[in-house]
């Protein structure tokens, strides 16, 4: 069983209390569920961790250390300047897939630019909730 | 039953022929077998369409307009100026998923820049053929 | 009486089925239609031609080498970016007429830059299909 | 019957008179002339200005408050920067053609940026003083 | 009893006849009459005056050497390109206030810069008729 | 009584012991204790946070969901590259004024852009203590 | 005798009464009664005159086509952006040089660019009052 | 015998009838010809190939695969925006010349950057047809 | 006995454990007992702190105004876009000298840039942990 | 008498051979001796010095520490890029006039930019060989 | 016999001894003697200059006006600044090539402008030492 | 015994007669000798050059290869421009040292890039006099 380390950035514990026309209509807490509970079904380990500290997801991140095989990471706007973050994936050698709720490329200009994808194995935008389920998937073909 | 279009664009007719480091060893006939019947196992019925030739493109996603309910699209190098391409994706007012073999923001500069995202749903990039199969499943999704 | 030989570039044949906010709601026919009858009331004899094809806009536009004395061309995305139906124009030595539906820079910032206009005898664009019927004026001006 | 203002900015009146090469050999008063004539021809009421000051332009433009259905406007070099005469035609919502003499787009660098087309509802240049009939033409087929 | 001279630039004058939405309903003569009334309040003499040509405004500015001890200007769009005003203002060396109905910053990107800022004491932009009153207020914490 | 959450962020806790050229002599506790004395007079119920933490921040501004009616922010350097801080503010969806004590616009160039301004209802700057006791009186007329 | 007009933009008309470390400390009246004794010195007629309005001095120039040989002209801020004064000088055809009080190249970026020297004969700028004469001499040296 | 594919772009088929100033004034046909003749003498096989169409030119170089072992292209202008020929050319692992009748590099800004050349082994421009002759040179010396 | 603040930035105390042939092989541990030992080499007190928090950062930085007398600081990513650690420096008044393990010119091009060098008293990079002990010296140097 | 060094950079010795539409026909040997006559007439002593040689103009820069008062210098294309010679003029704290026989600003955009002229004292071009001799009357008026 | 002057500009006398993965494994005295011989096969009489001295390059393009009838120049890295060369090689007016060993355009970005190329009749690169020989015989071609 | 060559780069030799707020008081000679003095008791053979020359840098760079086990330098403005002195550096494949007096990235802009440090093993600035020193530190532990 992979164990997976499932990271959420800043803002995105609003979800579901905001914006709801970009973001979608489920709650927080609800889709942590559904992500627990698909991730079981492909036999998967997700431990979800969230915080609007850059520094504690730099922090989460060195103990992927610890036995975790993979990261999903939506680092919400540390998206688009956080080399701390950039650095940290790079640092734990582990592959990590970059998730966002919306499509990024269809907002402001600040958005189309990720620093942290280029040491990603991958990305997956715009489909809500369903780009975490969808990553999960991936990390499981990804790691057999 | 859903009817998807999924288009490959220049040079992806190579895949398995050509930087296997890159795209992969798999070959194009094997990819679309699998990505026939993964799609089948998702009840949805899929057209695959390729072609090097941009106008070609232009005129095959106007078909869309004819019963189709969904585009996902490598676009290739066209992904980063084709702005024709664009303007068909959202000319026929069909959910369009954007997929690539490799995570295009670790490639050159000019790849980090897509013009039909904008347009698009979402991007799934990174994960070799399982590009397509997660924008299978994710198309499922989004048509319910 | 003066042969014109008028252009449609990229998508344009979906006019009057799409976007018809930015377009019109005139279809692509009845336009032809009108352009043609405009043309015969203005003493021009117009050949109409339609393609998503960059390469075909190029070789029709060396067709004006046999007996075209002027072009109208809507280029629609390509003005963008294509230096080749530039360089076809600027070779045929025809006065040539830049025409959109849209006020191009009304929109997106790439639609701001033609790089085909700098060959060109002019630029109309605003007025939907009169920007076309505009044109054939401007011709018949050119051409006395 | 329609009623136009037609405004000429910086310079303009110097045509005939200069740059014979870029602008045509018609002098201003004969084009002057020809423009209300023209109108005549086409039902319009147009009301000529012209002044090479800026802040002038503005409040000519806000006269248009007061029974103008419609402004053409050349704005000479004020074109490429002045945001007080775009907002000024921003401001009195009344539809407004750019036009110009020359190809701007043909010329140096910074002609090639209107900071008013984007307000305005279509754009006319490189046709000489036929730009401004081409425009009461397209204004008259704008108002019907 | 400080001597203050407050100055509105191009199109300001349209307030309450146009684009409410941005610029607030209030007419633009209301508005003077409760910047009189408000100065009154604060024991600032204010003079008004307003403008759409950029060189009044530098004019006016130069009289501010005759007794006035502050400005207060909303320079309008002149606030993005008029150096010939930053060079007044400067000149003159009396504490100047920048405001603006609008926010600028969630405008167009052109809004976003201000050339006269750089040698004014302080920017107060947002909050409509009230930029005004706020800016007598620092004016009045300023001069003491 | 509106109840109003003021934010400091980084490095703010020093005025009065640095750069007092730039930041004024004031103390951050002085300063504090007036900002209190003067949201009493307006009648406005005021709570000062302050941090150099960007996270910290953020988590802040979440908590103005829980009956706050605006937000005051002073965000420091984190005004010109903090989008999480933005994103944070769009998402309570309250009144948020932007204030500094400098005129940013007349210092270093990374200063004139404000990331977090686009969010905002408007923006005071300049007057050192004075754009807080401004922020009060506009959160006010805001507010009714 | 040859003719010459000499043109002061905005500011100017301040030397002497401002920064003048800048500008000198001389008078703008000093100044040009230095200048008119000089040009007779080389036998030129000079006619001067100043403005603070851009439209003033682009009508000005237009005069330069009733007799005038040369234009010296220091066009303050409206150097850096004045097309309509570019214009202007391009049209009227006759020899201009640009002179500035001070070196704008050691000066704020945005006076290294000058849009009118372009157009111009020559430029002279650091030397104050000198500029002025020096360029009197150099506008003999042109005519002969 | 070394087998060769030499591809010739947009708008290279009207050399001869176009700017000769630019160009040359050979004819298509005679440089064919005469690129033919040379080949020979260098003992190397030569297929030419000529399309205005850009996934003609891709489909062409996938081509190469079946037993060429080298390119020598002149990509017109597709040589400044076609990242699919030069996805192309970098897939089918052969060595590739690029060529140009001009030289790019004295002519409009827009032709000084090729983005073929980077997977290219080397760069020929600016001797009209001999730029062709040079490159059978050239690729001889390469294949020994 | 000078007493210095010595801070590690965000992934640095990962060291040892990672990327070696960027970093070097040295443990976080045995460098910074190496960095404790050099020091009272030189009679120097130095107190070494980490965190991967920028808020942190800053805090601790606020700290040196407690009896520190110079600061050795590698801020990690940080370096390259915190502004809010630049202001803490610049804030405290204490000769600060920023180093880094790896040559970060060498490497890309976002690290060529630092936000915090233009207050420091220099910059001493890619030595890995002898950049350090070099700090060590110059700071001595420095403080006599 | 005052003492100044004139100095000729890479090319200027071509003078008279070379582009004499650009540089005009009088050759650089007599130039240079209508600059020692002018010179004489205004009581000033000028050594000429010529060289190709960026390090050979900076070895004779710091020569003006030798009894120089006054440096003219046409740096030619060294102007544009070489900061070893602004660093030179710099140091020596000479007053410096920048000098070149062409409007700089008419001809290429790199031309118009001097990397030497915000270390001058002033800067004079356009006037062919009477750009020197205007330098010498402002060297002259300078000195006093 | 015509008369070429052939230029190795810096660094270029290190080939063979220096990354002979990029120039190639020839050591520079070979490659001269091979050019030598080539040139004396084509009938060229060719004079080998090599300097590191920007200064010593220009001197010697100026001997070309003694009897050479071309140049051909690798200029090395003075290719991406030297304004002085080009400016050298435009007052000369004799046809030059500008060569590389390697192909400048994979290699990194500032090697992809030449500032001297638009004064050159032609560029070749990337066929290591083929590059000179293929140029002497673009030389031979260009004089006849 | 490691042999060093260090090198000072254009006006270095006027330290201590020039800007020594900037540079240090210590005069060119002085700094030598303790270089020498500090050298020697590191066990250091360093041979001093200086030039003003870039080329004869170049040259002395290439002797590098007779010998020596590394470079210092202070390539002074060429830092910022000298792509031949950066090439220098990498062909001869030595461990290179860039040093500063002055912390560059405090000064001006065109100061903040070195194009030579990205072929440096690390850079060292802003400590005067000890920038070498502690270079030759460097060099030490380098070396071993």
């Amino acid at each position: 069983m992979h164990k997976i380390l499932l990271i959420h950035g800043p803002n995105i514990c609003l979800t579901g209390r905001r914006e709801t026309g970009v973001y979608g209509a489920d709650t927080f807490e609800s889709i942590n569920e559904e992500i627990l509970s698909r991730a079981k079904a492909l036999d998967l380990e997700v431990e979800i961790f969230w915080s609007n500290h850059e520094g504690a997801i730099v922090d989460k991140i060195h103990e992927a250390l610890n036995g975790f095989e993979g990261i999903v990471i939506n680092a919400g706007a540390y998206t688009h300047y956080s080399y701390a973050i950039r650095d940290a994936i790079a640092a734990v050698e582990r592959p990590c897939i970059e998730v966002h709720f919306s499509n990024v490329h269809a907002r402001e200009e600040f958005r189309h630019k990720s620093v942290i994808a280029p040491v990603c194995k991958g990305v997956i935008c715009g489909f809500q909730k369903y780009s975490y389920f969808l990553a999960l998937q991936a990390m499981k073909d990804l790691l057999g």
